[in-house]
């Protein structure tokens, strides 16, 4: 049986498990990430784990390669590069620490172009050659697939549409240095920002009124707008327009056939929804209009992380 | 001997020859695209004169292919559709026709496509898996190779970058029918309307007060720049800086590693490029700064036309 090895290296914890070939997740593990101080021990941990796994798995199979999805995962050094939320500074290289445990090909790439391969391999995207994943949580990530194959760039770092600008709007700072960037209003924590913003702009009534910034979650203004809650439903509307002319653009450069969304932001629905595609379709050329399919990630959170790091052992997508 | 014919249809003529592959051009002819009413007479020359061209050429050949850049050339179909500057109306077979009396693949994209592909098989993108192509004519052009291919989209519809929005400034309409597409700002006619609009904004002098708007060039704004024209050089600082903006998304979205112009604007050299390639640096994240290369077309205004449509017959690239 063939099998493949997924990681997903996260802020918080690292979850990794053993898939076959029709995306059946085998075994799976999940261990903190700020466990370790130093980057060797925790390789080392995560290689004890991988083993352990392998050894636990009943009958004959034959490993085909490790995947790893991680912030600043980068594809062509085999290395992440700087990721502000891990514990460990500076390039870090993974992938020829793994590759002295294990005789097999080890990849990997960023978190976003994992959930669009998982996407492409064993989601919802099966049948697209072209095709642009957007997740929305703590940031914003992006994957992109043309003519079957992922976008990564001559460095690796294709594909980072959260630090685009939107045009000097609010002037909202972002972690990267710059201002107005895509992801500081669009993601988990851009809507955030909108409903405070909007709590300092509009003289209206809010359930938002007594909550404070960390105690603020997506599923609270998802309930607020349920209930009518005139804050709640401007900020998804603002939200979704700003996100819509972006990938306005994005469809014009890619002319993807669908665009698929996943993360925390996403499980809105159709408040997030129907005012992206409202204005995408507005600031698109009549070829591109009513062309673009909008899909929710099939996989879930587990395809976006596992699922997504295991598919990168299959070569033929990038 | 291998050979292609690439035919480059415009809006006023229609440029084609033979090509072997060295991109060598061994003969050319140019005929009016305006003095065909009815589109399948105009294909009737077109395949009369490749005949002729065929049986005037030494030695033995071995046609590989006939490629076609066309404005909204779709590569899909084989069609032209809804060319507003070509003289025939509507979705035009022009593949299935010239397939009738070819027994060879026809092929066809938009132009700025071949152009990217000609850079790529015959200029100077030899070496580059990954890199854009921006023709700056009349309107804005591009196309994107990524992974070595093409970028084509579901629909054959990629690359419309002159088509993007550039974030509500003054409200410039657009033949598309929307309003401050970059191309209304940077395309030889953006630049001129930028002159006249700094005419209106600006109490200076210029040599520019004395020209009407269908007299102005590109050319002669790069002279007048030469002398210290005020409005000139302002022009170009705005033009550059809209489009060096606009180029530091593309880099984030693609990470490519060399960005081409080409085109009549281009000329204007160090005026133009300066300002594109400092905006687009100041925008872009940390890991993409001073890794991009800036170049000119090396083919020159043959390239983005014949050697470009004949290049599409090399079938690894798209």
């Amino acid at each position: 049986m063939a099998i493949s090895i997924g990681i997903d290296i996260g802020g918080t914890g690292t979850k990794l498990g053993i898939v076959d070939d029709d995306g059946k997740i085998l075994i799976k593990k999940e261990f903190g990430t700020w466990a370790f101080d130093v980057f060797e021990e925790y390789v080392n941990e995560l290689a004890r784990i991988v083993k352990n796994m392998l050894s636990g798995l009943k009958g004959e199979s034959d490993l085909q390669g490790i995947g790893i999805g991680s912030p600043m995962g980068k594809y062509v050094d085999g290395t992440i590069n700087h990721a502000s939320n891990l514990p460990w500074k500076g390039v870090l290289p993974i992938v020829s620490l793994l590759q002295k445990e294990f005789d097999v090909p080890v990849i990997i790439t960023n978190d976003a172009n994992t959930a669009a391969l998982g996407e492409k391999v064993f989601g919802g995207a099966k049948d697209f050659n072209d095709f642009v994943m957007v997740t929305l949580g703590t940031g914003l990530g992006s994957g992109f697939v043309s003519n079957g194959k992922l976008v990564l760039g001559f460095q690796g770092f294709a594909g980072e549409l959260g630090h685009v600008n939107i045009g000097r709007l609010e002037g909202r700072t972002c972690g990267c240095g710059k201002k107005d960037c895509l992801e500081t209003y669009v993601s988990a924590t851009g809507i955030k920002r909108t409903i405070f913003s909007l709590l300092a702009k509009r003289h209206v009534e809010s359930r938002f009124r007594n909550v404070s910034f960390d105690d603020l979650s997506t599923e609270d203004i998802t309930l607020a707008a349920d209930n009518g809650d005139k804050i709640a439903l401007e900020a998804f509307e603002f939200t979704g327009k700003i996100l819509g002319r972006k990938l306005a653009e994005v469809v014009m450069l890619f002319n993807p056939e669908a665009i698929f969304l996943a993360g925390g932001l996403s499980l809105a629905g159709d408040y997030i929804i129907k005012p992206i595609r409202k204005y995408m379709e507005k600031d698109v050329l009549n070829v591109y209009r009513r062309k673009v399919q909008f899909r929710s990630s099939e996989l879930g959170s587990e395809g976006a992380s596992i699922l997504g790091a295991a598919s990168l052992v299959k070569g033929e997508f990038i």
